[in-house]
C-alpha cells in the first residue's frame, strides 16, 4: 500500500524571464510555483507516494490558483488554510555558464507568515502518516511558522511518524528577531533524520572549530541529538552554471557511505534539486536498505537538474533506471 | 519650445495572464508596469512633451526593471529614487462581456510607500516645469506619500507651476490610520485644475446632500476652494466590458460643456483609460481652448481602449485625427 | 454542507491553433481538456460544489495530464479509470463573424469508448451523492458506455439521487450498430431532469409531426415519462460566430417559463458553453427557485461565452451579478 | 477539369507586433508573407483552382522561405526568380476602433524591383492558362516590372487568357521616374475584368471632373478602353478599424448590379480583402453568371477580415454558405 | 540535371510540449510533422535533389495541413492520396542529460495503415526517378502497407531504379498479425543498399548465432541476398540524452570503411538523425565514391542534430563543410 | 564621479527566429536591436559608465523603437538624429554544434549611411566625455559615415579625449567605392587604444609578409603610428557553435600580456561578444591597470556568450566576480 507523507511549508509563486533572458529584457514571465517542503511532497508523489502539503495562502484567485498548482501535481490540499493578504513571490532569473542565476524574494507579509499554531490540529493532519518532513526555511520564516513546525514535529514523535528535517538555513533569513541558534537545536532533536551540510551542523551545534569532514561532523550532530539515527548529505561541484556534480553521502551510526558521482552536463534548471535529493532519500528509505536509498536520492536529485520548475516531476522509473546505471538517457519509444 | 511636465506617484509591476485567460488557467503572465501619474506622464511624452516622473523603487533587478520601462516610454528617470524592499505589484485578469476583469494589489510595504519628504528637493524637480500632476491615489498609500504629494503642489504654487490633480480615490485604499477627508481637502485646494466625478466632490467636501449633477458638483467645489479654475469629469457608459462610451465634460467657472459621446466597441485594454483622459486634459489646456481641450482628452482617452498596457502610446496625429472627428480607424500607409 | 456531484463520460485532448490561425496556418496548438460531462462537474467545482467525474484514460503521460487537468480544476478523481491504448482528441478552430469555428474529431478507440460495466462499481461511486449527471454523448460513443450510463443512472435512481440528462445527441455520431432511437428511451425515462431542444425531444420520442414549440414538446416528454419533473432548453441566436444571444426556457409541468436574452456581442470560445448553461441550471435548482435557477443557468452559459478552453471558469459571484441584471462588466479592484 | 490562373507580383516579408501591440512596445514579430497577386493566387488555390505566382526573389534564405510560404499555400512556385540584394517588407501595426493600422514598407531596391523582361518568358509560363491576373502595384513599382507586366497582358491577350487587373496604385507610390498616368492606360486598355474605384478611373482617365457614381465612371471606362467587359468595384464602410461594411458593385455593360451590404463586425486583419474579392470574383466569373459572380467576391471578401494574415484561407464551402446567406458563422462539427 | 528520388511511408502529426517541459507540464505543444521516408525526402530536396513522398492522408484539414508541411519543405506532393479517417501522430517529450525522451504514438487505424495496393501506380509514380526508398517502418504498418512497399520495390527492380531500404524495424512494432520474418526477407532481398544494424540483419535472417561485428552480419546479408550491394550502418554512443557520438560504416563488398567520430556534445533533436543519415547516403553515393558518401552521410546525420523537429534542414554547404573537417560552426556573414 | 563615454555607428534592427529555429522553420521573429559600438555604449552603462550612442535612424515608428531600445538599456540618445528612408536590419539563425549561424545584413541604403558630417557637431556631442569608441564597421558603411568618424575622432584628439577603435572590418563590406586601405589608416592613426588582430593590423598596414604573432604585429602597429599606447586582442578558439574559448591578449609598447582561457562550454549568444571585450577593456583601463584591465575584459567578454541579443547586459558584480576567478555560475540569492 501506498506510503503517505506530510510536508509543511510557504509555498511562493515563482516568476522567470523567458529562456536565458535577464531581468533587464523581459516582457514576460514563465509563472510556476514552489517551496522547499511542496517541491519534496510533489516529487513523492510522481514516485507513487500519497503525500499532503499543509500550507497557507491569500484567499483570492491568487492563492486559489497557487493551490491548483498543487493539486494538479497530485498533492491533497485538504490542509491548505485561506487567509491574510498576500502570496509570497520569487523572481528568477537563469543563470548559464559563468553567468550566476539570480533569485529575489518578495515574501515578506505573506500569508504563510501570518499562520499561527492555533491554525493547524496537526493530530488530524498527521493520521494514517508514516512520514513528516521539514526544512529549515520555515522556522525562519515566522515565530508562527517555527513554533506550528514544532507542534508537527513533537506531534509527529507522539504518533510513531517519522521526521525528516532539511537544514540548509542561510543566516540572512532570519529577521523576526530570534536567531537560527535559538530555534533550530530544539527541532533539529527531534527528527529521525536530518539532511545537512558540515556548515549547517556547525551552525546549528554553534561549533567554534567546525570540522571539514562531513563524517566528522555528522557523528558530532549524531552525539548531541541521540535521536537522529541517520545525517546525510551532497557534495555539489558547480563547475559552472551548466555544469554541475552531485554526489550523495551519508552516516547512519555505523557506516559512511557515499554515492558515484554524478555528471550533470548541460542544467535545465537548478533550483529544487535539493529538495529532489530530500525526496529521493525519503522514497528511497521506504522502499530500499541505506545504500540504495543514497543512490536513489542522487539519482533523483540528478534527474531534476532536466525538469524546468522547481519540482522534480520524473517517473519511479527514470530514477531506477539512472540508480541502476544508466546514464544514456536513449530515447524511450 | 517642448513644454514640461511633472508627475510624482507609485508604478507597480503589472501581471496578467495572456489573452483573456483566467488566473486559474495561466501558466505565464504578460509584464508591464504602470501607475496613474506615471502613465500621464509617458502619454504626454508621445504627444511631444517633456516629462519626468518622480517615484521610488527598490534597489535592486526589479526596481531597475520598472525605470527601464519609463525611459523607455521617453520618460525623465533622473528623479526615481532608490530603496527599500519590494516593488509595488498588480495582477490583472482580462474581462469580456458580461465578465468583469479582475484586479488584485499586492503593493503594501512597497518602496514607494516609504518615501519621505526629506527625499525629494522639489525645488530642484520642478526647476523649469510647466506643470504638475497628482492623483488621489498617491495620498492613499502612506503618511509619507501624502506629504511628499502635499510639499509638490505648495513647491509648484510657490513657482507659479500649473497643478492637476486626478480626485479619483477609493475609501478602501486608506489603511495607514487617516481618513480620505482628513487628508484631501488641504491637497485638492491647492490645484488649478481638478480632475474628479460628482462622488469624488462629494467624499472631499463631505457632502450629506450630494448632487448628481456634475455640474453643481464643480460649482460647489469651486465655491469651496477659489483657486480651482477647472473641474472636469467623464460619463463612462459601460456597456459591458467590451463595449464602453465615453462623454468628457468640464466646468470652468463660466460655462459647462460636454463633449459627444464616443463609443468604443471592441475595448482591448481599458486600464489606464482615466489617465489618458487626463494626460489629454493637461495637454489640450497647454496648446487649446477649453473646448477643445476637452474634446482632445476624450479623444484620448477613447484610443486608450485599444492599447495594450497601462498606457496611451498612441501618437499626437492619432489623437487630433479623431478628436476631428474622423471615428474610421482607416489604415495608414 | 456543500453538495456533491458527479458526472461520467468522455474527456478528450482539446487542441486548437492559436487566435484565430486557421488550422492550414498552425505552427502550434494550444493544449486543453475538455467533454461535455466533465465541464458540467469543473463548473460546479467552481461554484463551491463537491465534484467527481468518472471516466477512463489511457494508462500514460496522456491519461495522466488529462486527469491532472481535471485534479487542478478542482475535481476528484478518484474515480478516473486506467487502461486502453488512446485518448480521445479534438482539433478546434475557432471561427469570427461569418467563419465558422471547425471541429474535427479523432475518438474512435479511445480508451474510454473501451469502457465495461464491470469496471465502475455505481454503488460506491454514488456514495453521498446529491446528484448525477449524464449527456447523450456517452451513449452514442459505444455499447459499453452506454451500458455504463445505464448503470448509473439505475443506480441513482435506487439511491435517491437526482438525474439530470443532457440530450443533445447527433445522428452522424452513433457508428458501434445502435441507433439513438434504440438507446436514449431507457436512459431519459428515468432522469429527472432532462436537457435538451424539441428537435431532441422529437429524436427521443421518434415523432413523426413534431412540435416546433418547446414548451409542447416538453409536455410531450413529460407525458411519456412520468419520472421527468422539468424540461429545460435554450434558444441560441448565432447573429455571427462572435456575436450569439442566449435565452433559457423551462417547462416544470405547471409554467412555463422563459429568461431575459442575454446579449454576447464578442464571443471569446462558444465551446463548452451549452455545459455551464447544464452546470448552471444544477446549481440553481439545487439553491433557488425554479425561476431564479433558469436565471442562474443563462447567466453562467453567457459568462463561458468570455473563458477561454471547454471549461466555464467563472466565480459565484460573476454569476450572481449577472443574474442580477447587471451586465456592465465593469472591473473589479 | 481545374482552372489555371498565373499572377505576377512583388511578394513581401510580412512583420508585424503580436496582437494589437504598437510598434514602440513590440519584442517580437509575428512573420508572414504578402502581395496583392500572389494574395489572389493563394486564395483561388484554396478554392480549388490551379495557380502558378511569377516573382523575384533575391538567393538566399529568406527568399526561400518567402518562396516555401507560397508553396505551403499551394501555390506552384517554378516561376520564381532568384536573384537581388533584397526582400521587400513591410511592417503592420494592427489598429482598433478608432485607432488606424500602421503599415510602414521597406520595399526600394528589392529583388523584385530589378526585375527585367528578359527575365520571364511568358509563352511559357502562361502556357495552359484561363486566367492572368495583376494589379496596379507592380507598374509603381519599378521600370522593369511595368514592363514585365506589359508584356504579360500582351502576351495573354495574344493567347487569348483572360486579363484581369485590380486597379489601386496610390500616387505616392510611383517614385521610379514615371507617373501612373504615363504608364496605366497602355496596361488597363488591354484588360477584359477591371477591378476598381472611381477615384482610380479617374486618375487612368485623367478626368478633370470626376464623376462619383461608380456606375458612370465604369461606363466612361469602358467607352474609353472598348475591350474591357466588366468594372467591377465595392464599397467599403469604415465604422471603425473593427468594424466595416462591404458591398460588391458591377457594370457589365448592360447592367449595373449590387450585392448585399454584408457587415463584419469583428474585423480580425483587414489586411489583403481587397484581394480576397478580386480573387472571388476571378473564381465567380469562372462558374457562375455575373450576379452570382459578385455576391461570391463580396462573399470572399468578407471572409478575408476574420482571417489573420494577407491571405484568404478560407474553404470553397465557406464562400458557398455565406454566398447563400448564412452569416450565423455556426460551428461546424 | 538534379536526380529524383521517391519515398513511400506514413506521416504523422508530431505533438511535443515546448523546450524541455514534461507532458505533465504543457499547456501547449509545438507542432510539426515527420515520418522516416519524408524525413529522408526533405533532406534530401534540402542538398538539392527532386524528391516525391508517397502517402495517405484523411481528406481534411488535418491531412491537408500535413501535406502543406511536405509542400514548403520542397517535396513534390502530386502522389498524396486522401481518404480514411484519422492522421497518424506522436508526441514527444525532449529529455537532457539523463532524462530520456519520451515517444507516445497514437497510429493505429490511421489512413496510411489502410493504404491498399490498387491505390498506386507505381510505374506512373516512379517515372523518371533514379531512387525509390523505404524503411522497415512501413511494412510494419499493415499488410496494405507492406504489400504496396512491396510493389514499389519490384516496380523499381524493374524499372533500373536504385532501391534502398532502412531496415530498423522494432518487433513491438508488428500488430497486424504478420511477423516481421514473414515479411521483411521478400523486400530486402529486393534492395540494392541496405542500412541497418548488426541486429537488424539477425533479425531479418532469423540468425540464432548472431555476430556482434557489423562487417560479418553485412557480408551474412549479402551472401544470402545477393542483389545488396552494400551494407551501411551507424554506431551511436549515447553518453547522455544531450551528447551522442555519431560513426558511419560501410560494408560494399570488398571493402570495410568507417568514419572519423563526430561529437555532437548539446544535442538539440535527436530525433530523425537516423533519417538524415540515410538521406546523407543516398546524396552520397549519387554524388561521390563509397568513402566520401559515407563521410557525407555522417557528416548530414550529425549537423540533424542541432535542427528542431524530424527533419534535417541544413543546406549541402553546411554538410560539404563538416565533411571536410570544418567542426567549428563558426558564424557565416 | 561616473565617467562618460561616446560611441558612434549604425544600429540595426536584428530578428532572429526562435530557439534554433532554421529560417525555414519561422514564423516569428525574436526582436531585438544591435550595433558593434551601441553594443560597447550599453555594456559600459550597465557597469555605471554614463553612455551616449551617436547614430541616425528614420523618422518613423521603427526609428523611434530603436530609439527606445537605445534609451531602455540606460544610453543617452540626445544625439539620435532622424531623416532617411530606412532603418538597417540583420536575421540571424542561431547555430549549434557543427552548424554555423547565418547573418543575413538588409542595411543599404539606411538612414545611418546617409549621415552627412555637417549633420554632427561633435564639439557639442564629445562635450564633458572621458571617451570616444568607434569600430571599422562604420567607415566601410559609406563615405558620410567614414567622414563623420574621421571628424569625431579629431575633434577628441583635440578636446583631450581617449579614443578607441575596434578593427575588425571584412574587406566584402566596402562597396561604395573606397578601400579599407584608402581609409583606415587615417582613422587608426589617430587612436589611443586600438583592438584588432594581427590579421587587422596587416589589412591597415597593407603587409606584403605579414607576422602571424599578435605581440609583433602589434607592435608594427605601434611603430607606424606612434599615438597608439595599447593594442589589444583575443583569441577565439571555436571548438563548436556552442563551446568557445577565449583568451585576451594586450601590447602596451612595454609588456606583452595574456589572460587565462575562458572556457565557455554552453553559448546561449555569440553575436557581441567582440563588442562585449571592447567595453570590458574600455572599463578595465578607466578603473584598473592593464592587467587587471585585460582581465576585465576577458571576463566581460565570456560572460557575453551567456546573454541573448546583442549587448552584454551582465553587472560589474558578475564581471569582477569572474575576472577574480570565480568560474562556478552558482547561484545569487
Amino acid at each position: 500500500m501506498a506510503k503517505k507523507v506530510i510536508t509543511f511549508g510557504e509555498v511562493m509563486m515563482r516568476l522567470s524571464p523567458p529562456g536565458y533572458s535577464k531581468f533587464s529584457q523581459a516582457t514576460s514571465f514563465e509563472l510556476a510555483y514552489g517551496g522547499g517542503e511542496a517541491n519534496v511532497a510533489i516529487s513523492l508523489a510522481y514516485l507513487g507516494v500519497k503525500a499532503t502539503h499543509v500550507t497557507r495562502f491569500p484567499n483570492n484567485s491568487l492563492g486559489k490558483a497557487a493551490t491548483q498548482f498543487l493539486r494538479m501535481h497530485w498533492l491533497n490540499t485538504e490542509h491548505v488554510y485561506y487567509g491574510g493578504d498576500k502570496l509570497g513571490m520569487y523572481f528568477l532569473e537563469k543563470g548559464a555558464v559563468h553567468r550566476p542565476s539570480e533569485v529575489i524574494y518578495e515574501r515578506e507579509g505573506s500569508a504563510f507568515s501570518q499562520i499561527k499554531p492555533e491554525m493547524i490540529d496537526w493530530e488530524d493532519v498527521l493520521k494514517d502518516a508514516d512520514w513528516f518532513h521539514w526544512t529549515g526555511i520555515t522556522p525562519a520564516i515566522s515565530e508562527g511558522a517555527a513554533q506550528c513546525c514544532l507542534d508537527a514535529i513533537k506531534t509527529a514523535n507522539k504518533m510513531g511518524i517519522k521526521v525528516s528535517g532539511d537544514i540548509n538555513s542561510r543566516d540572512n533569513m532570519w529577521k523576526y528577531g530570534k536567531t537560527m541558534q535559538e530555534v533550530m537545536p530544539e527541532l533539529v532533536k527531534n527528527c529521525d533524520i536530518v539532511i545537512t551540510s558540515s556548515y549547517g551542523i556547525h551552525q546549528i551545534l554553534g561549533l567554534v572549530e567546525p570540522d571539514d569532514k562531513f563524517r566528522y561532523s555528522a557523528k558530532r550532530l549524531m552525539d548531541a541529538y541521540p535521536r537522529i539515527e541517520k545525517v546525510v548529505g551532497k557534495t555539489r561541484k558547480s563547475i559552472s552554471a551548466s555544469h554541475n556534480q552531485i554526489q550523495g553521502k551519508m552516516w547512519n551510526g555505523k557506516e559512511y557511505n557515499k554515492t558515484e558521482m554524478l555528471n550533470i552536463t548541460h542544467v535545465i534548471d537548478r533550483v529544487g534539486t535539493g529538495d529532489a535529493f530530500a525526496s529521493g532519500l525519503i522514497y528511497g528509505l521506504m522502499h530500499y536498505d541505506d545504500d540504495k536509498a543514497l543512490d536513489f536520492a542522487s539519482a533523483a536529485c540528478a534527474l531534476k537538474h532536466t525538469v524546468p520548475g522547481d519540482v522534480n516531476l520524473v517517473s519511479l522509473d527514470n530514477v531506477i533506471s539512472l540508480m541502476g546505471g544508466d546514464t544514456s538517457g536513449a530515447i524511450r519509444r
